[in-house]
C-alpha cells in the first residue's frame, strides 16, 4: 500500500505533547522520545485515570514538562499546545468507562479529541497521532480470520459499552480525517491491539488476564481459563507500541490507519502455560465454562490482526514475542512487591 | 424473531412527545397520532432545521402543543417531558451537518439523545422510539445483498461525514440499550431507509433526487442520471414511516432494532422513468458518468433492505410503492407552487 505523503518530524528538533501521558503507552513513548533527543516532551494528563507513578521516573528531567490539564477545557489545551510540533493523542475512556460513566466517556473520546484537533489548527501543529484500537473491528462472531484495515465493524451480540467504545474510535479516526481534509493536519491512526507491559495498569480487562493469572499462581491457586482455553487474543507489547509511535512521527505517512499488533495471536491456554512456565509452577489450569448466554468481547473463533500495512507505510513491525513480553512484565511486577 | 416484551402504549390514553417534530417524519406521525386519538401530542423543535410550515396545519389543534426548546438544554427537556407517556426521538443532524458543523452534529446526535434518555429516567417515561437509519450498515462496496439487522457497519472508502453520521446512529441505539438495561426504559430503534413524501424538505440528498428530477423536467431540461442509472436506492414513504412509528408505540416490542423500508428497492433509472411518466414528458435522461475517484454513499451494486423483522416484532409492513409515492409527492409539490 502506498500512503499519502505528509510531514515527517525530525524528533531531535521537535516538541512533542502526549495527551493522556501518565499511562502505560504514554510513559513508554515519552521514554523513547527522550532517547531520540526530542527537544521537549510535554506530558499532559488530568490524572483521572493516569497515575503519577507511571511518570515518576521522568520527574525533574530537563527536557520533560508536566502539564496537569483537562482536555475538556479548550483554553487549557490551547495553552498547552503552543509551540508544539507533534501530538500523541492517547487520552480516552475504555469499555469499562462507557459502561460506568457513558456521558463522560463520550465527552472525552469525542469532544476531548475535537478540542485537541482545534488546538492543532489554531497552533498550526503539523502532525497528530491518534490512538485508535482494534475495537474498530468490533466484537462477536464476525471477528474471525485476518482483521485488515479496510474491514467492517461487527456488533451483533456485543454489549452496549463495547460497541460505544469501538464506535467512539471509529468517529475519532474520522474527525482526524476531517481535520486533514479541512485544515491540512497530517495524522496517522494507530489501531493498537491489546497493549501489555511494564507499568501495566489494572484497568484493561484483556491485558489484566496475564497479571491475574500470575497473582493466582503466586498465591498457590490454579489459574482459571475462561471457556476451554482456545480463545484467541492478540496482544502487543508496550515497547513495540512506543516504537510504532516514533515510527509514525518520523515517517511521512498521513491520512491512514494502521494496525499495531504483536508478532502473532495467542490463546488463553498458551498464556496460562507461559505464566506457569515463568513461575516454574506445577499447578494445572482450571477450565471455567461460560455460563449460557455469555457474550465475549472477542469471539471464540480464531482471528489475527495483521500488521503488514504498518510495515509498508510507517516502516514498523513488532519485535517482542509473548514469551519474552510476559517475562518482562512479570519481572517488573515482582519488582513492585505486593500490591 | 421473537422480541422481548415491554410496555405497549394505549394511544387514546397517552401523551406523546415528538422531538424534532417540525419535520417530514415528525409532522406525519403527529397527524397519525391525532387520528389515533392521542390525549396530547407535544411537538418539540428548536427550528434549527425544522420549519413552522411543516406543522402549520396543526396550529391551534386542541390536542397539540408546540414547545420551542433545544435538546441541548436538559432543564428544557425535563420540563417538556413531564407527564409524557411516550417519546419519538427524531432530532438529529444528517450527513451534511457532520460535514459542515461536526461539533454541533455530535452534540445533538449524542448529547441531545442522552438528555432525552435522562429525561425519560427522571420523568419515568416508559417508552421511547429512536429514529435510527440504514446508515448503520455504512457505505461503499460492502453494501450489497440484503442488509439485515445483525449486519456489520461498512466504511471502506466512504467520506468522513457519512461515517460520522452512521456511527452516531450506532451509538444512539446503544445509548438506548444502556438505558433499557440500567433503567428499564422500553425502546425500539427504527432504522428508516431513505424517507420521502409530502412536506419533503430540501436537506436529504437521496430523497431530494426525486424533486430535483421533477424540477428539471418542469423546466424542460432532461433529467440527469448519475453513473449509468443502475444504482440501487431503497426508499420508504413517509406515510409508511408514520405507520411504523405508531405500530412500535402500540406493540410490546422492546430492546430491538428494525428496518423500516419500502416494498422494494429501485434504481435511479426507474425513478427517472417514473417522474417522466408522471409528467407525461418525452424528455430522455442524460447519463452523467462519475468522475474518477467518486465515492457514492450507496454502492453501485444491488442491495435491498428487508423489513421482515419489523413485520415480526411490531406487525408493520410498507404499503406504498414507489410509483404511488412519487405521484403523491409530486402532486403535493405542484400544490406548493414555485419555490
Amino acid at each position: 500500500m502506498t500512503s499519502k505523503q505528509g510531514r515527517a518530524l525530525d524528533l531531535a528538533d521537535s516538541k512533542i505533547l502526549i495527551a493522556g501521558a501518565a499511562s502505560l503507552v504514554g510513559s513508554h513513548t515519552a521514554d523513547r522520545l527522550i532517547d531520540a533527543g526530542a527537544k521537549e516532551v510535554i506530558l499532559l494528563d488530568n490524572f483521572a485515570f493516569g497515575t503519577p507513578e507511571a511518570i515518576a521516573h521522568l520527574d525533574g528531567h530537563p527536557r520533560v514538562r508536566l502539564v496537569k490539564a483537562d482536555l475538556m477545557r479548550l483554553p487549557a489545551v490551547l495553552a498547552a499546545t503552543e509551540g508544539v510540533d507533534g501530538v500523541l493523542h492517547l487520552a480516552a475512556y475504555m469499555t469499562l468507562g462507557f459502561s460506568q460513566t457513558p456521558w463522560e466517556a463520550i465527552d472525552v473520546n469525542l469532544r476531548g479529541l475535537q478540542n485537541m484537533l482545534e488546538a492543532c489548527r489554531v497552533n498550526r501543529i503539523g502532525k497528530l497521532l491518534f490512538a485508535s484500537s482494534n475495537a474498530v473491528y468490533g466484537y462477536g462472531s464476525g471477528i474471525r480470520g485476518a482483521l485488515v484495515e479496510d474491514g467492517p465493524f461487527h456488533t451483533a451480540g456485543a454489549p452496549p459499552a463495547a460497541i460505544l467504545y469501538g464506535a467512539s474510535k471509529i468517529m475519532g479516526e474520522q474527525l482526524c480525517r476531517q481535520a486533514h481534509q479541512k485544515h491540512g493536519l497530517d495524522y496517522v491512526a494507530l489501531r493498537y491491539s491489546t497493549v501489555y507491559g511494564e507499568r501495566q495498569h489494572y484497568r484493561a480487562a484483556n491485558a489484566l488476564y496475564i497479571m491475574d493469572t500470575y497473582d493466582r499462581v503466586c498465591r498457590g491457586e490454579p489459574p482459571v481459563m475462561p471457556g476451554d482455553g482456545t480463545e484467541s487474543k492478540h496482544f502487543v507489547n508496550v515497547h513495540d507500541v512506543a516504537r510504532a509511535n516514533l515510527a509514525a512521527f518520523v515517517s511521512s505517512a498521513t491520512d491512514v490507519a494502521v494496525n499495531v499488533s504483536g508478532p502473532a495471536p495467542v490463546t488463553t491456554g498458551e498464556i496460562v502455560r507461559m505464566v506457569l512456565d515463568y513461575c516454574g509452577s506445577e499447578l494445572e489450569p482450571v477450565m471455567q465454562p461460560d455460563p449460557p448466554g455469555t457474550v465475549r468481547l472477542t469471539s471464540g473463533g480464531a482471528f489475527h490482526i495483521p500488521h503488514e500495512r504498518a510495515g509498508e507505510v510507517i516502516g514498523w513491525q513488532p519485535e517482542i514475542g509473548m514469551k519474552e513480553g510476559i517475562a518482562r512484565l512479570l519481572q517488573w511486577r515482582e519488582s513492585q512487591g505486593t500490591r
